[in-house]
């Protein structure tokens, strides 16, 4: 399944085949593949160099930390993303290292980093899903998150499954077409609102 | 200058040599780029599709807005980030379109879209320098900016600035090494804070 964003000005291949799926195959990923997908999140810009994300993985077969992260998704998103060989959660550091003042940029940068995680994974025909449907303080009782850390997103990371059904719901959801605002409802120029002349 | 960085596990080349310089040259950006540096926000994933990232755009020598942006600064970024040709903000809408219940993804987000932003411009050699340090509240007044949505970030984009000095501690500033905390304090396993035996 090919789902490449039907896009208005070209932009970089990796970025135009990145889709979410829903029907993760049980091939599991190589571990120079893991390095290679935290590395990219580790080189992610980010306020004052605060390198706020935090990461909690669980891969299948190692340990129960797959089932641990596993059990901190809502019940609809556990459904599907069991059968992905890797769970994430995302975690941001409420506070500057440097000050113990509160970083603005945590969540936002967590972000920064997810998202070269999740282009390094489709380079290598990866496929990454994030997740917002989480229960924050069941991650922080199964991690021992701190105070001054909190979980906010997931990921299921692995290989798109093309060959079972995997449930005609989450393939329907899957095989819908990706849509996105026109760039002149988001990018403005004068005042907000007001389409920017680009 | 390259400031490539210095990975310990291989990662996508535009991930690598991407870097936030503080010497920017006035050479322009073409419409063409950005309209594909826009283009690739576009399409970054978001929690139920919702897209919760605004942006608002000033091009020098089009209008006020690139001044007005750089009003929204604090004084410490406008002093370099003056000479960037093209200045932004990043908004995030606080709520969800589908509910109108407040989207906890929306910043993170934000930070998605501006991280796919940021690799277009890289393989394009353009440079992208992403600021926390704004007044939320001067932008609101300068750009209309409704209660529902709010200012969060900046960025200086356009090409560093080889030729001239243009000031020795900003020089300083972007020659000291890159530098990132290694992937085992901060990937986790078993628990927050235990390395994760990738």
């Amino acid at each position: 399944m090919h789902k490449t964003a039907p896009t208005d000005a070209p932009i970089l291949n990796t970025l135009a085949v990145r889709w979410s799926p829903y029907v993760f195959s049980p091939r599991p990923v190589r571990r120079v593949d893991l390095q290679s997908l935290f590395e990219a999140a580790r080189w992610a810009a980010s306020s004052y160099n605060e390198q706020p994300w935090r990461f909690i993985v669980g891969v299948r077969g190692q340990g129960d930390t797959h089932a641990r992260v596993l059990s901190c998704l809502t019940e609809k998103n556990q459904a599907w993303a069991r059968a992905a060989p890797v769970l994430a959660i995302g975690v941001f550091m409420r506070n500057l290292a440097s000050s113990g003042e509160g970083n603005r940029a945590a969540q936002h940068d967590l972000g920064l980093a997810s998202a070269n995680l999740a282009i390094e994974a489709t380079r290598r025909k990866l496929h990454v899903h994030m997740m917002i449907g989480i229960d924050p303080d069941a991650a922080r009782e199964a991690f021992s998150i701190p105070e001054d850390a909190e979980a906010l997103t997931a990921m299921a990371i692995g290989y798109h499954e093309t060959e079972l059904a995997g449930g005609s719901a989450l393939r329907k959801r899957e095989a819908s077409p990706r849509s996105r605002h026109p760039l002149d409802e988001f990018v403005f120029g004068d005042h907000f609102g007001q389409s920017a002349d680009l």
